[in-house]
């Protein structure tokens, strides 16, 4: 107890400086960690009355258990995810080809935590529960009249769509890596809804997207729900699809699957769930914790790895925490548990058939890259240490969201200056298996162009391709 | 002359409704056709101002001879393309997989005009000409490591992008068709875009778009050129890319190019400039003309043939000009010789390194469809039939686009009011050629969904896909 307060107090140190403010809406509004952005905002004339306006665009609430493919649902996202649906009392079909794994096996990599393989996993929930997850390895962007075919099959009323390539880093590491990135990520999601179309079914589509898509601070104040009210030249008012900012191949795929989304809803009345998702954080959720054959991945790499759980990792090795450049970047962030929260909320309020693509922002709040640092930092005693930032973005930027859809159904988030005991969870897993860490593996080189990797310095010269000369 | 006279005439009978009316800025109007058009959205308070300020970005005149590689020069734009520049002291290389020579055998279509093979036009204009223009066969999705190989042995200045799936009802007759035309031409892009980067030249990069990309009537006024200057909530102005609002997979796919090409001139200081192009009309340049060995191809079928290509060649055989639904979709024209001339003013004016892309709509003038159908029928003494739509469009829509930047680069674009002499060749191609015609190709078989197959009755239910059931 003694120890909560003192990290408590660490975190209360830790926002000091940022006082506080009246916030008109605080129900909508991100955590503590993010207020000192939330002022800048509106500082900044922003008014957030318009954005207010936009509404659960049309959904209906239907709680009934539902049958549910799951795409991707071997991935640090996918497995919670199946696991808490199957809590739930979905029917959870899992569809992966486990290209994450095979990943792994590339880079030389592998989840810190020691995963079991699919089908251990799916027995073992299935004999604990009595429930019954199916598995099935298909790949989407390949397998296209298989896909077909189960659908036709299985008439599931509800796919999560996890199954793109994750990774910014990786997604910008080489040519090959970036055509990879583009051609399965559009791949599979337009496979996944022309066989939509073409199976006649009235299946609702939920799909992960990312905070990502909107780019870091272009939106003149909070960033709203997929859509913003615009002045057209002439005067006349127009809600459009918020401008698309990616900064990387894999996020330029999220912007390239909202398009897609758009013109099959519009095209023919599919129902399409989006969700802009932060930066997840943690590890095991309340299922996959259950056993430890259910364990959830782990990603401390370069490429994979998160922020917070890898400073979080480099806490638990006594490592310097890495911070890219200044650490100015403000980001969205959510933990493992309310991804699955939020699926689940999002498959329970499908949206019309004919209404446009819904849009969610799964977030809890943001935070500044170097207040996570140093939330860790002081929680492990470990030194920040500043390098050059490998990717092309703003040294600094300000990030405020909305996140009122995922509040207004109801979702309690868990923000990080209450969740001292999820982030010890993540610590002392990741001290339980540190001895399974590749400690060369934690620095970043994927770089986003020739002039990061020429800053990054000589020896990183190699790392912009696979097929890169050696200066 | 007395003869053309007459049909000057008959033009002027059929634009008599539409009066004139003072335009403010008449260079950068679209031709009288789409007169009525622009009053109406002036009358719907549009205030041209802001367009007004875009500029040509950041272009830098270079009239010097280049090397171009023209990816797509075996097709309709591509061919005419290479041989104007190449005609003007460009070295020119093709590069094509004869694609759209294989559609012609899948659909049992040809063009009306019986093109040669790639090998005997090269080596005819060669030979007439004294110059060289090079054939590569090689497929931009698939090929990868060969077209990065190719950018490094020949260093071209320049590459035009024609390489993609070109036809909306193509695009959307079934599963089938839409995947290849995403996988196609989202693939051939960003493989050009990736091998652009990793050969570290500085090339700049044409690309053809379509005016298909700002959907028809929605952004409240004149289309300006790529981007819209808006106010967002909070009252700060912001100039951002147009909204995306395709109505195909087609169209699509030249937006979600749009997006790549953001990225990557963002990301990696490419150059880059994307030609959102009307409908293309005529078929002979003055460079195909020379020789019948060089025709230009001439499609008349229901999935490429072009509208007014379409309503010459059914006035020449003397069958109904079908017409879908009320015939009020106007749309964006431009005639194929302003294509090269655009393309070799477009290569000639390059954006500097580091500036945004540089978007021009490639378009002489705006029609609205059934006055294109009147306009033929008046010509050819054909009647109209109105027909179902097989699109899911917009029964009625206005079009005002802005074409400044090519103006002002020079371009003095055919108007369909002063180009009876082109109408006339067309009609006389379509004359000569006609005991080529397979009449029952003509009418489209294509649905944009179910809905639009079912209006079309039960004879068309089948066209859904070559994998759909008969009713």
């Amino acid at each position: 107890m003694a120890r909560r307060l003192a990290l408590l107090l660490g975190l209360a140190a830790v926002v000091a400086g940022w006082g506080t403010q009246s916030l008109r809406r605080p129900a909508a509004r991100v955590g503590r960690v993010s207020r000192r952005v939330a002022r800048v905002a509106m500082d900044g004339k922003y008014s957030p009355a318009a954005v207010n306006e936009i509404p659960i665009s049309s959904s209906v609430s239907d709680n009934r258990p539902k049958k549910v493919l799951v795409l991707g649902g071997d991935g640090f996202c996918g497995w919670p995810t199946s696991l808490h649906l199957s809590d739930k009392g979905h029917e959870v079909i899992i569809v992966d080809n486990l290209s994450r794994r095979n990943i792994d096996t590339e880079l030389g990599c592998s989840s810190l935590t020691p995963i079991a393989t699919p089908q251990v996993r799916v027995d073992t929930w299935n004999k604990m529960t009595g429930k019954e997850i199916r598995f099935i390895n298909l790949d989407l962007a390949a397998d296209y009249d298989l896909f077909l075919q189960l659908l036709k099959q299985e008439k599931p009323d509800s796919i999560v769509h996890f199954a793109e390539q994750r990774a910014a880093p990786y997604s910008m590491k080489s040519s090959k890596h970036k055509r990879y990135t583009i051609n399965n990520n559009v791949g599979a999601t337009h496979n996944v809804l022309a066989a939509v179309v073409e199976s006649g079914l009235d299946i609702h589509l939920v799909h992960l997207g990312t905070m990502g898509v909107y780019g870091y601070g272009n939106s003149g104040g909070e960033i709203p729900e997929g859509y913003i009210d615009v002045v057209l030249p002439g005067g006349r008012e127009k809600r459009i699809l918020h401008p698309a900012y990616p900064g990387s191949i894999y996020h330029t795929t999220k912007c390239l699957d909202a398009l897609l989304f758009q013109f099959y809803v519009q095209n023919d009345q599919l129902r399409v769930t989006d969700l802009h998702q932060g930066i997840v954080w943690g590890t095991n959720t309340p299922q996959t914790a259950r056993d430890e054959r259910l364990v959830n991945r782990f990603d401390y790499d370069g490429d994979y790895g998160t922020v917070l759980n890898r400073f979080l990792m480099q806490g638990a090795l006594g490592i310097p925490l890495t911070v890219y450049g200044t650490g100015g970047q403000t980001r969205a962030l959510i933990h493992i548990t309310d991804t699955s929260k939020c699926i689940e909320l999002a498959i329970n309020n499908p949206p019309k058939a004919g209404s446009p693509v819904e849009i969610l922002n799964q977030v809890a709040e943001t935070a500044r890259v170097r207040d996570l640092a140093q939330l860790v930092s002081q929680k492990t005693g470990t030194p920040l240490q500043f390098v050059t930032n490998p990717r092309n973005e703003a040294a600094e930027n300000p990030l405020q969201v909305s996140n009122q859809k995922f509040k207004l159904l109801g979702l309690d988030p868990i923000l990080l200056d209450s969740a001292e005991g999820l982030l010890e969870e993540v610590k002392s897993i990741a001290d339980k298996y540190k001895d399974r860490c590749d400690v060369s593996a934690v620095v970043s080189k994927s770089y986003w162009n020739k002039a990061r990797a020429a800053a990054a310095g000589q020896s990183a010269a190699v790392d912009l391709g696979v097929l890169a000369q050696p200066k």
